[in-house]
């Protein structure tokens, strides 16, 4: 019950129609993103992570990782599978090729993503963060900085950690109160404790550098007062090896519903010698624009989560679906299996289509990224950066949400055994409950929407965004799907509708910040309808009838529920505040 | 963090306002049931349940049940409260005082069920499962049977248990295949597995009396040849004291993702002798008819079970909320408590409406029950007996998935520390997710729904019900609350709509099948919603002030989402069926 097979035909599908892979392979930095090497690059990555990492992934909540004698343990086989992805080269697929990667656009980068992980959710935490890593040292490191580390965690020979909370610190970093103090040699010292730290510690990279926020002596209170340092956990050496061990101790490890073989590290700093050497990145108090950039890019990555999760617990459920035989169909002479069940197909069609319509949304997001970066005209990137910008929250919000939601429909398929942890199946829901948590928790990700990225322009790019949603109407109407151009129509004017009571609230923020949750995960399902739209008319187009059946069924039958949302949106702060706080 | 305080003021509001305690105390079989005595016993109820059972949630959770030696072990602690359980009397409040029992009112005893269960939801299957046993033999036991085992299993010395499915034979109860062969003593031996036997064995009551289904050699095959036996763990010696041990055994325990301290069992019969003793219990080959006596209660009880969940899970949220700063709310000017967000002031919300909502529909359908047995009139008793048969796939269903969706939000509401098992939030998201599967699934509760309830007197029935719930809208007119009055008008109107397409679809199956389950949700939030807007009449009549919050949050914020399901509903088979199996 643990197999995972990639989806390369629908990966193929939305990095062709909805992901513009050959838009993007006609620019300049990605003419060797040739479709068919592409291709050929995923047939690769999906037979590595099949054989390697999938098969961990059960065994990986089992054991979990542990900590003995101050050393993070992975369980059984990690190491091995770790080994073998960075002597493979699969960690630097869409880095900048400068420093060993291989300059692919995002979007593909994204597609090996959501299968890695497909494959190991736990597992695939350790890429992830190390990402973020990367693309702050790309972004605000010194060119020796970048020529240092950038190399190494580009392989995945090294790893990267993101300290940021701290227990009073969470969802207001500027609350925090980790201390750096300034040597005389350049660099600082370090001290103070960081939690919920995903992989501060193991053994499956020579060295982990940490990215860590704290506040140097005489910087201003709150978040503009913050610094991020790079703290490795081995002092890089003259060869940049590593070398002599950073005051930098794992104190324990979370005992966690889920994402158990993903070690969430206490990190103490500076406890023995009265500090950790850590080196500036990026500026004095510029912490924050770093974390963004680390952030902004580790949010799409846990939206991919929520997917990847999703596929995999609908693959395990349409099989199981297919095995199991109980009553019997409507019409049939003896015992059916489930997936015969109406009620069954409409729960794996849910899965299904919803999985599909994420990753439109996804590879479409990070199409945006890719042309935010290198399309032509500066009015594109332009465009382009505020579409990423715009969607960061909404998939990260909607795609978590969602892959929990998925994940429970894959338990229930199962029926009774859906509730056995053998089984498999609640590994994926348990698994899954962290996304909608960390980087940023979805309450979070929804003020962002409200807060910063509905008023971008004065509301004129969200208006002109949902302008441009509108087009595949017309296209469903030319293809004669007239109930499923209806309902993206209405989906729409809904969301128009929300949105302009938002900008109409402009002075008022606790108005706007009431209807802030129900407005993002509207936001994620009419933009992933939008998606649905135009995979349906390309589907149309080119004869691929699996698409058709779940974009209309995503379009008539899921789409409709996001109208549902307006009066959430629009009612105000008056009745969230009407009870006072102890009454609640 | 693991406090529970029974929510008496409500559970009051509900008894009177929704419940109907006082038509119920007019009646002459419960006028010894007196509000302020029934509101007596549940003060000592709540002290009980805080005091002795809910202290053992989380430790019931982190030790989990064990099998040793062939016994089943329960946690710490839970043999001594059980035991308090007993000789306190809380076993038979709603049981037929004929036998030991209270006699109270079922919407009494659903009030002490509730409580019970929001203190320690793994602890409170055991007198779950008893009920059951209760309940099919009052109905179909012979008066020794009677006599022999009703007064044990009303005080709990003894516990029931129910034997019904088998590795082959979930949802499909007709597949079975445990057999039982006549004795010459007018007794049978039984042979056969039995899996997800919940309470199989445990060591708090001193005898489990299993009901068991099985196939008498002869009868048909399939549903009509099935029949229930009483198989005691110890047979009865001459004294109705346990006596010789039966050829009953425990084989193994699951692993399961919560309920950890209810002990789900794989029970083998007549391994050893060649057959276990049983009685046969109302009849050869009526069995399945028993099964529903049982079934019906423990489906109301599972219901119950989803909304104490929830109950427990906005508690604890709304504590954290109170205590945990993070942030400036707007205009403060130092760090907020939480609860001060509104984001997070929607999901405390969220939680408590929905939690009341439930537990007003829950308390109407105890009330039907009540009045389909004592009601003065036949022709009520039939209204209130179709009632309850409409709304016990409704609220198994519709509880259940909410008390999963709200105990989800309760996580949410703690962060990050929410996922950390210590802080008890994710208990009672993986204990609730077992109540959508077990007593049948929900799929199973929703094709009850469309294929048996909505047909009931050609539907003429469930077209008189939903107008019954139109009242509401009047008096929410009255009282001046256009907007929630325009909301319960509107999700009536969508019901009504949904319910007339499946009443024309009465020739085909399929189509109605496959919108039996968003049907089966929306009917709940509907229901709910006209239980709510009772209530906001009542409590502006009585100046009650957060029932009147939450009950327009409900009506206004809530309700509106049930149209939403409205297209899914009537999109038909034809979408679901229209991939084969393998490409699904």
């Amino acid at each position: 019950m643990s197999g995972y097979a990639a989806p390369l035909e629908d990966i193929r599908f939305a990095l062709e129609h909805i992901g513009g892979l050959g838009d993007l392979a006609a620019l300049e930095p990605f003419k060797h993103a040739e479709p068919d090497l592409v291709s050929a690059v995923l047939d690769e990555g999906a037979r590595f992570v099949q054989d390697l990492i999938a098969p961990l992934n059960r065994s990986g909540d089992v054991e979990g990782s542990t900590l003995v004698d101050g050393q993070v343990h992975t369980p059984s086989g990690f190491k091995e599978a770790y080994k073998a992805y960075v002597n493979a080269g699969w960690g630097g697929i869409d880095a900048p090729a400068e420093w060993g990667g291989h300059g692919m656009p995002r979007v593909v980068g994204v597609a090996f993503e959501e299968i890695f992980t497909s494959a190991n959710l736990a597992f695939s935490n350790c890429p992830l963060l190390t990402a973020g890593g990367v693309n702050a040292l790309t972004a605000h490191g010194t060119t020796e900085q970048q020529d240092r580390y950038l190399p190494k965690l580009i392989t995945g020979e090294w790893s990267a950690a993101m300290n940021l909370t701290e227990p009073h610190a969470g969802s207001d970093v500027g609350a925090l109160s980790m201390r750096a103090v300034p040597a005389n040699d350049g660099t600082y010292r370090l001290t103070g404790t960081k939690i919920f730290i995903t992989y501060g510690d193991h053994d499956m990279a020579a060295n982990v550098v940490h990215l860590v926020l704290a506040r140097v002596t005489g910087s201003p209170s709150g978040t503009r007062g913050i610094s991020m340092f790079v703290v490795p956990k081995y002092l890089p050496d003259d060869n940049d090896e590593p070398g002599v061990a950073n005051d930098v101790k794992v104190v324990s490890l979370e005992h966690k519903l889920g994402i158990k073989a993903s070690p969430t590290c206490v990190m103490a700093f500076g406890e023995d010698s009265g500090g950790a050497v850590g080196f500036l990145l990026g500026g004095l108090n510029q912490g924050m624009r770093n974390m963004f950039t680390m952030m902004n890019t580790a949010r799409i990555s846990v939206a991919i989560q929520g997917m990847a999760v999703a596929e995999r617990a609908y693959q395990q459920a349409a099989a199981f679906a297919r095995e199991r035989r109980q009553g019997r169909a409507v019409g049939a002479a003896e015992t059916s299996p489930i997936v015969d069940h109406p009620d069954v197909r409409r729960m794996l069609l849910t899965m299904r289509s919803n999985t599909e319509a994420m990753r439109a949304l996804l590879y479409r997001a990070a199409m945006h990224q890719d042309l935010a970066e290198h399309a032509g005209a500066d009015r594109e990137r332009r465009w382009h950066s505020n579409c990423l910008a715009l969607l960061t929250p909404v998939v990260k919000t909607w795609c978590t949400d969602l892959g929990v939601e998925v994940a429970s429909v894959g338990i229930q398929v199962h029926g009774g055994m859906g509730y056995i942890e053998e089984t498999g199946a609640a590994q994926h829901w348990r698994d899954a409950r962290i996304t909608p948590i960390y980087e940023g928790t979805n309450g979070i990700q929804s003020i962002d929407l409200v807060m910063r990225k509905v008023p971008i322009d004065g509301g004129r790019f969200v208006t002109g965004y949902i302008e441009s949603l509108r087009s595949p109407v017309a296209h469903l109407r030319e293809i004669g799907w007239e109930r499923a151009a209806d309902s993206l129509s209405e989906a729409l004017r809904a969301l128009s509708d929300a949105t302009s009571y938002l900008l109409s609230e402009a002075d008022d923020p606790n108005q706007r910040l009431a209807g802030a949750s129900p407005y993002c995960t509207m936001f994620g399902i009419v933009a992933g309808g939008a998606m649905m739209a135009e995979a349906a008319v390309a589907a149309h187009r080119t004869y691929e009838s699996s698409k058709q059946v779940t974009s209309r069924f995503y379009l008539e039958q899921i789409l409709p529920t996001a109208g549902g949302l307006l009066p959430a949106i629009k009612a105000g702060a008056a009745d969230l505040f009407a009870l006072d706080a102890a009454s609640l």
